[in-house]
């Protein structure tokens, strides 16, 4: 684990189901934090908080609380925004503003004040730099997710070495009252503020920003990176190639992060890995991939383990971006079935079997002969999707 | 029936069903007619054939196929709805400029030719100007509908009165291989050409291009407007008022036939009517009722009767047009659950009663102060749609 940070994750009954509720995340000295978040108008109150806190240098504690998304509260959710992170500061004996908050779960109902200050007491109790409590905290920030979602990666750079871990949550951000989406990656390699919101931002660019389960962005969405490297005595900040490596390490990180939310997605069967390339730019390519990704054709055709190539190829035509239909050529599963603009003869029926039985179902799209390129992870729809997200009532 | 106009619809073997597969329209004078396409830039053979012969003064046929695309089928597919064309404007002793070709049904494949002509022949021995033989046309150019689609108005204007006859097919662009949707409007209101094309352009964007069962913009889509006033003795071409008010019969048509296409959605269990107003100006209203309308949740929240604000108003928060939180406010089915930017008290078991049992469900949303607003229709989203569209195999 990154040295400099402690862990904890308590339930205090803010889920009715007594699963942990709370997680608390502390560092020892103040360290470097960038922050990611949600695009969506409609801001939760913990986001209003974290995002007017960060960049910062002094950060020391990020306190999160699951069941309760603390969204669409009014006045008064935002003071029990500021109220979580003034207990903790309090604790700690640090400035209100050096603590971030996270919250997730319902929204449009006020948080249960004194379960979360229960919660945050027995929390601070609990705090330990050890794996398993990293695993607790991993574990208190979850909703409808089958399973946590971590990643503990280690780096060599020149004779330094460092340590990412990160965790994160979010059911693919289609579970009911829209599970959001949150992330924190913790790490010891010395960074500027400056350069991990830059970090930051592009590793979400080329991960979180690329996934979808129902392309219904949340109010709460947060990803935080912080970085206790200049505190705990790991030298310089990194620049230059470092900063490339780290970058590409972090990115890495954010994608392993990210292709765990789409697999945990609601219902989901498959993961398609959508890769666009021969686009104008890397903006096109996207374009293309979400408008793949977003089809409930596609979607469906994948579920089914159907090679509908019509589908992908009318999906792509659709994109705000230009594709050369006479230069588009569509491969699944390693088996080009359309090139050029015209179907192609192959096993159907194998390259059907093929995806049925894949967890990852690869559809790699040529669109021209352009640079843009790129990767897009995306779940597909079931009908356990349908009935979980219709028979649910708030 | 406007006169001037002969309807015919037969079986020719392009569907394995034996259902009828070939629709032929003819005017008996050339006519004024303006067409509206696909945006697409997947674009079927038919559809840039019949996008060069629009807008014109003289149209004497629109030649229809059910079963087959001619989509993504090359330079033989080019060839093939030409000779379609040229098959029809032979028998009419017409120029092939004059006849506009429609495909519908798989893509991929090329047209059954032998068939089709057939199909062109036998078309043209039953032509007649009944009321039933519009149906029969109404109903060859049907894949996955479950019904006809046709709406006939009269209107009248100062002393003159005219006729206004329409058909449309299309489950709701959503069937296996993109259903497509084809419409053709008739009338005898004498119209030039310009006006035609600005007045289906204006109808378009008021029906057709507010309806969305998934967002998936076929291939194929055409939307035709024929007059064949200028040629059937009913007087100058309308100007001023009077085309003012034939705009807002043929949206009125137009508005029918797209709700029609929602109600008729694969698997839909109820039709959205989204209203948005309050917005900065329409396009921002239309883009906040997209959004609305193309979520997953808000869709499945509307088949399961649940009357779960937080969806829709997070879904107006993600849509590319501005939206004042602390001034928005939901209604559905006439009962107000959320009022400037707050939860209100209602009877959630009553509004969840009232949303199963209405086959439209009324959303209406303030988003601000602005003056903008639109009308939207949606289908939800049911396992039936998932079903048929992951168990369809190509």
């Amino acid at each position: 684990m990154p040295p400099g940070f402690r862990y904890s994750g308590v339930s205090c009954g803010i889920k009715p189901s007594g699963k942990p509720d709370l997680a608390l995340i502390v560092a020892d000295q103040p360290v470097v934090a960038a922050g990611v978040y949600t695009r969506n108008q409609v801001v939760a109150a913990p986001v209003v908080v974290s995002q007017r806190r960060t960049p910062s240098t002094s950060i020391r504690a990020v306190v999160t609380n699951s069941g309760n998304a603390n969204a669409c509260t009014g006045e008064q959710g935002m003071q029990d925004a500021i109220a979580m992170g003034d207990q903790v500061a309090e604790l700690l004996g640090c400035s209100a503003q050096d603590v971030l908050i996270m919250s997730t779960g319902i929204i449009g109902k006020h948080l249960p004040m004194d379960c979360v200050q229960r919660g945050i007491d027995a929390a601070h109790r609990e705090l330990a730099p050890t794996h398993d409590s990293f695993l607790d905290a991993a574990e208190a920030i979850l909703t409808t997710d089958k399973d946590r979602k971590t990643v503990v990666h280690r780096m060599e750079l020149g004779e330094r070495s460092f340590q990412i871990a990160a965790m994160a949550k979010g059911a693919g951000m289609i579970a009911p009252n829209m599970a959001t989406m949150l992330s924190v990656i913790l790490t010891d390699a010395p960074l500027t503020p400056e350069s991990a919101g830059v970090l930051l931002q592009r590793a979400a660019d080329s991960s979180f920003n690329r996934v979808s389960v129902d392309g219904h962005t949340s109010t709460n969405d947060t990803l935080l990176l912080l970085s206790s490297g200049h505190s705990s005595g790991s030298g310089a900040p990194l620049e230059g190639q470092e900063l490339e490596t780290f970058q590409q390490e972090l990115t890495t990180t954010a994608i392993e992060l990210a292709k765990k939310l789409v697999a945990d997605g609601e219902g989901a069967s498959h993961v398609m890995a959508i890769r666009i390339h021969g686009a104008q730019d890397e903006a096109s390519a996207e374009a293309i991939a979400r408008s793949v990704a977003a089809s409930p054709l596609v979607k469906t055709a994948v579920t089914g383990g159907d090679p509908n190539w019509g589908r992908i190829v009318s999906a792509a035509g659709n994109a705000p971006a230009q594709i050369t239909p006479r230069k588009t050529t569509l491969e699944i599963c390693g088996t080009t079935i359309f090139r050029d603009g015209c179907p192609i003869a192959y096993d159907e029926s194998a390259l059907s079997k093929k995806m049925k039985a894949s967890a990852e179902v690869a559809i790699v799209l040529k669109v021209g002969d352009g640079p843009g390129a790129v990767e897009y992870w995306a779940s597909d729809l079931t009908t356990d999707y349908v009935e979980f997200n219709s028979e649910y009532t708030t």
